[in-house]
């Protein structure tokens, strides 16, 4: 990765040397030469004197490419499209994919997207329009507007004219989407169409079966229909089946590393994705968590100083307190992660069946600890009164929190929300709670039976 | 999701029904109607009687694509080939992606392995003998030899007559590779070829910069790769840049969500990718770390013990433990997935920056934490002293806890491992050791203070 880092910077020097000297036409020549993601990455880093310059020289065509491949939750990206007049920036958000361009419009103030749409061409300021009114995390705030479609009974050779002819503009050319008044009747593959004969129908070749998405679906849904089915894009329609747009599989590919960050997040109680972050703004963002889980933790510990009199009976009991909140925890936290995943593969449909399948594993788990700790303690103290009452403790208090593990993402999903924010942390603060009070009162029944 | 299951049903019962009646032709026909995902769905649904038929029926290409798309995690896929006679089985190999060819023969038991070998085309043999002794989750594990490829310099329309001739066996048409004596030279893509004119030199649209990867290369940064250029598919090459196979975009999809899987899990210490296992089997994987943890919380408990005393001096202390070890742990499960994640996006070149950089957010979150619960425990119990033992214990262990989250992934893979098996419960076992240690040592300082 540093290597990586190296030749950006050398890019960035190269290319500053380049309009330094004078050396226009050959900067053009070498910024047109990187990859679509090289001239985002590079453009972004170029000192802002030299962006100056560079924007003028580079064609709205060129520009689009960058804005599209600017990483928006990376790069401040708007500040990049002011530095050039509004006239200029509207022509390169017009040149840009819709998809990209609705996300670009969506970092602005309102007053700004007024300016820029009232300045773009209006079949492009329609287009976008519509896209940023689809709520995020929707397919219709992933999908672009730029695929290519053909309408009626046609012969291979006329589609691929057509084809040709769409190539340029649209994101993704391997499907073509067969269109009976903007109403999605079929697709065609590219490949199919290169290597049938010339005078064949398309409608010998066209799936009529086709797997399409609703713009108001769950982006989750979708990444998981296009994994399944290889595609390399997915049409999105509306409820009268008329195309709306399409998600391609790079944008596919991004959902499902967010969605697998904000599940990793959310069992860690902090949002991974800022790792960049300023000590001080990364602590910022920790400590709401930590406090809001250490009031809970309080509750803990009004409990436990409620069985004062019997810890000072028995100190010895103090020192099982956190390998039974621990190890409960603990369950608890690989019922919740199990819970959470089952849920995101949609796999929760006989919720009577897996409630008692995660009753029985956290039975089994619960005895087989208990039991566990029992001989440990048995030996290791030589009392094996002491044993059975944190054995038996340690049992129950799994079998709870590994229902409550279960219970709670389950519970979260039906009310609607994210199960993923059902956080690892969350859980065992809480199962501590019920641990302390299942250990204290197996500990009371015990009690008489092995303080000396 | 329900209702994906009933399609799923309803098409192996209407299918099913097909056969049973004789009507063969009607049965090939609707299968192939099928996605090529749901032929694999339908295909290892059937019942096996009519699935001893179904394979009789179908194409060796069809079939082919049946096994291309049976997802081998899922599905116990060896059988379903060994239903068929060996020299039939041999043949639907031959014809399917060399990639999944290779999964499929990573299945069997070595002596079959062989015999399917000696029963396929020698050049299909050959080729998926070499893919099968690449490393588990390396990018020659993933590639397929099943690419377009052209050597020389072409006209554009010369160029377009190989590209259909390859176009049927390709996995993927998007891009053709530029060949100098197997060696890699340049790509060109598709679209390009399409919308430039039959006479252009291919020379003059072929990209010379060309991104690959070596078969070696763990499998997540050719997935970073491919997410980060938006790419369709990557070439894989040898150390002398030849051509040795390609990465198509369904697989990197794959590699993303097993390696999210990967990462949740080991946050969980629980591997969530078993979320069909029977409630026993379930239970069994989980109990092990389970059991390793309670050994390791079994340090804790001796710790504790140890402060018998103590403990019996001042049973307020008991209270807070678990507060502190909680707390501590939740702040290390934060610094943990940090860690992690800046590790997984390569972001670990400047190791003292971070380390200083998340020491300092370590020191922020605990001296917040460490004040917040010093203003509770003094305004609740009253007692400023007990408040300033447990707010400075608070802060010291969380300070520890947070360097630890840090620090254990870091050097885990310095030393080359994947820093996703430090799992979350490790780490908050560990840190309630050396809460605990601090805790007490802390209390002891003050403790002639505070008792009554």
């Amino acid at each position: 990765m540093a290597e990586k880092v190296d030749q950006l910077t050398e890019t960035v020097q190269l290319l500053s040397d380049l309009l330094q000297s004078g050396q226009d036409s050959e900067f053009i020549e070498s910024f047109e030469s990187l990859h679509d993601f090289e001239m985002a990455q590079v453009y972004a880093e170029l000192p802002q004197q030299f962006r100056d310059v560079a924007w003028r020289l580079l064609s709205d065509d060129i520009l689009a490419t960058v804005f599209d491949n600017i990483d928006v939750d990376d790069v401040d990206i708007v500040p990049l499209l002011q530095e050039m007049p509004p006239q200029r920036g509207a022509r390169v958000l017009d040149a840009m994919y819709t998809d990209n361009e609705a996300d670009l419009l969506q970092k602005m103030p309102a007053r700004l997207v007024a300016t820029y749409l009232s300045l773009m061409s209006k079949v492009s300021a329609e287009e976008v329009r519509q896209l940023i009114n689809y709520d995020h995390q929707t397919a219709g705030s992933l999908m672009s507007t730029e695929y290519i479609a053909v309408e009626g009974d046609l012969r291979v050779d006329e589609a691929m004219h057509l084809v040709k002819k769409q190539a340029l503009e649209a994101e993704l050319i391997s499907y073509v989407y067969v269109l009976d008044h903007q109403k999605l009747i079929g697709v065609i593959s590219l490949r199919d169409l290169l290597t049938n004969p010339d005078d064949l129908s398309v409608a010998d070749i066209t799936n009529e079966r086709i797997i399409s998405v609703k713009a108001g679906d769950d982006q989750e849904d979708v990444a998981q229909i296009v994994a399944d089915y290889n595609f390399l894009s997915i049409p999105v329609t509306d409820d009268n089946d008329r195309l709306l747009g399409v998600i391609t599989v790079d944008d596919i590919v991004d959902v499902i590393g967010e969605e697998a960050i904000e599940d990793y997040s959310g069992l860690a109680a902090v949002n991974v994705s800022q790792i960049n972050d300023s000590p001080w703004h990364s602590a910022v963002k920790r400590i709401p968590w930590l406090i809001a889980l250490l009031v809970l933790g309080m509750a803990t510990a009004t409990l436990i100083s409620s069985y004062d009199d019997l810890v000072r009976r028995a100190a010895i009991l103090a020192a099982f307190i956190s390998l039974i909140t621990g190890t409960a925890g603990n369950a608890g936290t690989q019922a919740l992660a199990l819970a959470v995943r089952r849920i995101a593969v949609g796999n929760d449909d006989s919720g009577w069946k897996n409630f008692l399948s995660e009753f029985i594993a956290g039975l089994i788990v619960g005895i087989a600890t208990g039991v566990s700790v029992f001989s440990i303690v048995a030996i290791w103290k030589q009392n094996v009164v002491l044993g059975l009452a944190v054995g038996i403790a340690m049992t129950i208090a799994i079998i709870v929190a590994n229902l409550a593990g279960y219970l709670i993402p389950v519970l979260i999903d039906k009310l609607g929300f994210d199960p993923a924010v059902a956080s690892g942390p969350f859980i065992t603060t809480l199962s501590d709670l019920t641990s302390v009070l299942i250990y204290f009162n197996v500990a009371q029944l015990f009690i008489s039976h092995f303080i000396s």
